[in-house]
């Protein structure tokens, strides 16, 4: 489907089921991004449970949330149910004067549904020359180093930093792979590596059926744990979200989001460095010796904004069982 | 050597080249912690060079850097040379109003001799109730993600987390391995796992003595890759410091120290979250189903607190070598 037509789509879609019309714009934004960049994980699968949230009143999108100024930089955002993307931009626009006039600010944001790709807001700060870190938690699909039950979230980090040219943009879960990578390996009856998940009896599993029953690992061993440990920890002690054990409401269509997202900005005008030098170091990175010669050494946010330039010119590959489903949806 | 009379001798010989009792004894506080909690490499073997930085004018133990005043809550600190616990504990003294006045501050300090273990300062930060994020760069050690030249620090990552018990103290680097381990195997005589490092010519080598030449790898792979290089890209950009392949002045005795140390501190009481919340689930991760029954589930910082808990009581054992140095330096 080309781009701009499936963009349509969800905006019609989200409008007639209650979104107006500049939340509906936003939120079908953020899923075909996520689709242009390779991300379909985060792209217009999720659509159709949306729409059951909005139905069921557990998505409310005429809402931005409510913010309280905790501090003179400290934002504390109940969502009240808003879609995610609608409530993080809301706390965004009104966090940025802050983050330049104080050096930084945070927002800590509850009752927000699913956020999306990460990567979206890092950008967007980054394209405002602030850096921008997004961070944000899920229900328990990971477990421990040394653990075999899902205790954790994915709980992934962005990190946007301005740079003379295009903004650095890192986006990562700190699983060791997503959950739906495991679920297409089900899906075509793949095995999977060993050390990427452990059955439902905590034993090391190569069965991606079994695995989608136990828990993934996270990335990074010992290191990636602890990153993703903090980051549980950081967002529920701001937030004053739920643990991932009782999270709910980003993968069902029958509870209240209860995740949190954390959001701060830099101003990199407060700093000493400068921008033009982080491009000129980027660009020697890029042009280092790489281990394989057909392969140069590639800076996070390359691959997306190549994937996406070749995308947005002809047209997003969707599984034909979501697309019949978004032109059911549609025929309603 | 019995912790402090180690603490004792280190003192005594920092004062005696120069530096005021204060900064002797935290200096020496930082190096003996380290040997305390089983981190040798950022602990006494680092005290014969930093002697000679002082007698060099390379380090001076008289300053606490200066403080420049940014915005409400960024702080921009010229270490003047300082020593790094130095200027770091002074600067988190002067932050600490400020995060709990704005709910979050930072500063970004340049010029500071080596900060040593990043989990002293998240620790401390924690102690008082803020969440203590602590960034810091360091000479090229490290290879891109499909790359084989050292272009990146190890750039560690620390975060302290106050809990109604004891704080959550996460403190890595972002390289799969230091460069001190290499070392120690190159001296034994033992090869290193595949993966650990390249040698000059960007091979991937088991050989340790030829990896001391040439490049560690990230942690992680691509995802460990990508935060030591937001690491790297946001401490120059805010701090003003040298990027990794120009970093002098924390491996050798001849040149002023060019990288960066950040320092990020959050009021926990503007958030929503409790901090006996945190600690809960923390005792539910480490009672968790664990991978091998004679291993319980581990949270970041248990360790560290359990190895200085048995060394505290007993001594700490310095490779002849050092000790040797330390006591002729002592006889001098």
């Amino acid at each position: 489907m080309a781009p701009e037509r499936l963009r349509e789509l969800a905006v019609m879609l989200l409008e007639r089921h209650g979104a107006p019309s500049p939340a509906a714009r936003l939120q079908a934004e953020l899923l075909v991004e996520a689709e242009l960049r390779g991300l379909p994980s985060h792209g217009i699968q999720r659509l159709p449970r949306l729409l059951k949230r909005m139905d069921r009143g557990l998505a409310d999108a005429r809402t931005m949330g409510e913010i309280f100024r905790q501090r003179e930089a400290f934002l504390s955002v109940d969502g009240r149910r808003g879609l995610g993307p609608v409530v993080v931009m809301h706390a965004l626009r009104e966090l940025s004067p802050l983050a330049r006039r104080n050096g930084l600010a945070i927002a800590a944001i509850r009752n927000a549904n699913h956020i999306g790709m990460l990567a979206y807001y890092a950008e967007a700060a980054a394209r405002e020359g602030l850096i921008g870190i997004v961070l944000s938690t899920s229900e328990a699909l990971v477990h421990p180093y040394g653990g075999t039950q899902a205790m954790l979230g994915t709980n992934p980090i962005a990190i946007g930093i301005p740079t003379s040219e295009e903004p650095f943009v890192l986006d990562l879960a700190t699983s060791v792979v997503s959950m739906g990578k495991i679920h297409n390996h089900a899906l075509r009856d793949e095995p999977i590596p060993l050390g990427w998940a452990v059955d439902a009896e905590g034993r090391p599993t190569t069965d991606a059926e079994a695995a989608k029953g136990g828990a993934i690992a996270p990335f990074g061993e010992a290191k990636g744990y602890g990153l993703g440990l903090a980051v549980e920890l950081l967002v529920a002690l701001l937030a004053g979200s739920a643990f991932a054990p009782e999270v709910r409401g980003t993968l069902d269509a029958s509870e209240p989001a209860t995740k949190g997202d954390i959001l701060i900005l830099i101003d990199t005008e407060a700093g000493e460095g400068d921008a033009a030098a982080i491009a000129a170091y980027l660009q020697r990175l890029r042009s280092s010796r790489p281990l394989d010669p057909s392969h140069p050494v590639a800076v996070p946010g390359d691959g997306a904004r190549a994937r996406r330039g070749k995308t947005i010119k002809t047209h997003i590959e969707l599984p034909d069982a979501l697309a019949e489903s978004l032109f059911a949806i549609e025929a309603a």
